[in-house]
């Protein structure tokens, strides 16, 4: 027997148990630093937990245990669940809704307006649900959000199984749940209060809106709510040159000065898009150990900018990846944004080297953790971390031949190519069928709500 | 009975045939000009042509029919086939064997030698089957295809059911089945003899590697065959900024001038990247009617540049839409293509409304008929055109809802979302089946192929 409880060979002894789950065959890509791809392998999961990593052969008898529950990865990929480091999965509602328009016709003549009339704790509540179903579908095992009404988003992240940070919205216009923007710190404080503790997947934070949107008073109460209990706190920050020039206008400063003179550079801090963003701010922005998401499609499509990731990446900035809501992207899958995320990298440094497959998807894995303040945690697949585990079925044409997995799940596959997703030990989806929720019902909830504003 | 032969009640009449295939429900996108989406269709095929487009009620009886085959499209998109303008299907046998290097690396010192060593006609006709399964998977009709050892392209691209324009190789160096260059236009002369009239679906053609890679005299040649049977023409023009520095230097003109200079620019020729390029080269392109393919994925993982796609849709230019090989994309999914295309020219033009979600599936379909000359045959769903039809299914959470179809297919959709393929009035793939080629059998070929070549 070794050190974790595991055996190498007969039953395990008695007053011993046996692994919860076991997940055997396949190569894995652990995403540790410097680490290639292991084939063969066998994990075993325990209380929500990695309890070991081996190779297939050395535990073949612990396969025969009753209790445990078998994953077969033998035709796959294992590697870390996909983090999606930013998104509003309730967005989903407005799908395909409002597309191909200026980011501020977008947003204040289509989806604003739309929110006002739409957004109540049901139609969150579905909106996230399916979400969640499209997230755990397409390997995504932990997402940030970022919406109104999140007590909703937690309840469907809760029934879905998937680990979140979960941000309240703060605006300082009248907003969904939150009609007089005075209230919009005492509703976050209340929220905090509320699901603090509630979960241990499931962690309450702060979404302030923008720096144009949210007033100063507003953004540093948000602050010391932050500072106070360690809570995340979530912001879009320099997405539009719209909003340095109002910023440069309204206090003589860049977004990421004027926070910066505000003391609102922190390390929980969370900055979404980080576009327009010239050398010093990258260097003030690692210096303050700020946390960034990369958010390319959304990017691209409302035509926002092009993030200097490689400049960031050098200043040493921990940074994950995000898809955004699906109104702006228009869906929820990374894989795809990992694929995006690199070949974006390429045309605009004109340097068809940079941003290589696995810097990609540690982006999108341990990048993500240390985004959340979750990296000793999830992020990548070791020994005494949180079990949050996809396998990717090669078993596909565009998936073949397989000469670099990294490249593979880069550069050729899609979420559609997850064949089983375990979140702290919990398998979510088995051989791409859903344990926690059901398609159908999720599917034709949301239907019904956008039946209410369907435009065909 | 209408003028079509399909009965809009009881058995059709003694004398009278049956339609082949109805494909009925769901919601039709003809991809004509101006014509919306027009829901609840019967579409009838005769012949390989469709015979009818109705409403599904008015047909209901036809239904019942029995030598009909039927295909539900209840809750989905029928759309005419995808056409992948630009490809080089074999190269899905290195598909992930060498990324993230420059063009030119990876061209001359990992692509090159590795076709030199391992291509033959039997990995040519291994490898484009691998291709023509991902493409059937994936929803693509139609590709214009540019290799060596075409032969076996067009078989397995006849046994695949698809419909190709299949142009074989034409370079200045020693290359796969042509050891001496001198060969190139004489193997190239007996390519066109021996496959011209095969097949209704499949075209032979000609390809020039590019303007730095063909001698003037092996351009004129090439040129003066295409010309004689009016043969697609296939050439990469202007794809690097080296390409123009070596015309440059070498001829004191651009790409593009110096091949007008030689009578090269016709409306056969479909020019494959089309990147590096001023106005008046458009303008001179679009004067010569000159087609185009744009390839944005290839071009940004290679960091090649980004084609003024803009600027040659307002020259009036016919643009198509390719993959290009699987070994710089790295995949040969257009559904991804689009995505990607509307983006990049989003995010290229700072421009969020330019080549909105209709637009580039215009460009994937009724573009990509146009630059292959079957305009007429091909890439839109009308009466008497050709049957090549698919059918995107929208039950899926990333689908869900629906507003707009266009922006469904384009930033939501992925192949994998395809249901059923239809090539020329046959099915190629139902519900996901391939019905056409044996998806484990192709797959393990490609393998043992790669096996001698692998990596891990």
């Amino acid at each position: 027997m070794d050190n974790n409880g595991i055996h190498r060979g007969g039953l395990p002894a008695s007053g011993e148990t046996a692994p919860d789950l076991l997940i055997h065959g396949g190569i894995l890509l652990d995403m540790t630093e410097g680490k290639g791809p292991l084939k063969d392998v066998l994990i075993s999961v325990k209380d929500g937990r990695i309890a070991k990593i081996g190779k297939s052969g050395d535990h073949s008898t612990a396969l025969n245990h009753t209790r445990t529950e078998h994953i077969d990865a033998t035709r796959g990929i294992i590697l870390p669940g996909l983090i999606n480091a930013h998104t509003h999965a309730a967005m989903t509602l407005f799908r395909g809704y409002a597309d191909d328009l200026p980011l501020k016709t977008w947003l204040f003549e289509k989806i604003f307006p739309l929110e006002q009339q739409i957004l109540n704790p049901q139609t969150v509540y579905r909106g996230t649900l399916l979400g969640c179903l499209e997230m755990i579908g397409s390997g995504t095992t932990c997402f940030m959000d970022g919406y109104f009404f999140e007590d909703a988003t937690i309840r469907a992240a809760h029934e879905a199984g998937l680990r979140a940070v979960a941000a309240q919205g703060i605006i300082d216009f009248p907003a969904p749940g939150v009609p007089d923007p005075r209230e919009n710190i005492h509703t976050a404080k209340e929220f905090l209060k509320k699901w603090g503790g509630f979960s241990t997947l499931i962690q309450p934070g702060l979404f302030c809106h923008s720096p144009v949107t949210c007033s100063r008073d507003t953004l540093e109460k948000a602050l010391e709510l932050s500072l106070e209990g360690s809570t995340p706190l979530q912001i879009h920050l320099s997405e539009t040159l719209d909003e340095v020039q109002v910023m440069l206008r309204n206090t003589g400063k860049s977004p990421v000065r004027f926070l910066d003179d505000i003391g609102f550079l922190n390390p929980r801090l969370v900055a979404a898009h980080a576009i327009h963003l010239d050398d010093e701010e990258i260097d003030l922005l690692a210096a303050r150990s700020v946390k960034v998401v990369h958010v390319p499609e959304s990017n691209m499509k409302l035509s926002s900018g092009i993030a200097p990731i490689q400049r960031m990446r050098k200043a040493g900035l921990s940074i994950g990846l995000g898809t955004d809501g699906s109104a702006s992207n228009n869906d929820l899958d990374v894989f795809l944004e990992m694929d995006t995320a690199a070949k974006l990298a390429k045309i605009s440094t004109r340097d068809p080297v940079c941003l290589n497959a696995r810097e990609v998807l540690r982006m999108a894995t341990a990048g993500g953790a240390s985004v959340l303040g979750l990296e000793n945690e999830i992020g990548t697949l070791e020994e005494g971390k949180r079990a949050d585990i996809i396998v990717v079925d090669l078993e596909a044409p565009h998936l073949q031949p397989l000469y670099d997995p990294y490249s593979t799940l880069v550069y050729s596959a899609g979420g559609s190519d997850v064949k089983d997703v375990i979140v702290d030990g919990r398998v979510l989806m088995k051989d791409r069928t859903f344990m926690t929720l059901d398609p159908e019902e999720v599917m034709a909830k949301v239907r019904e709500t956008a039946h209410t504003i369907s435009t065909i």
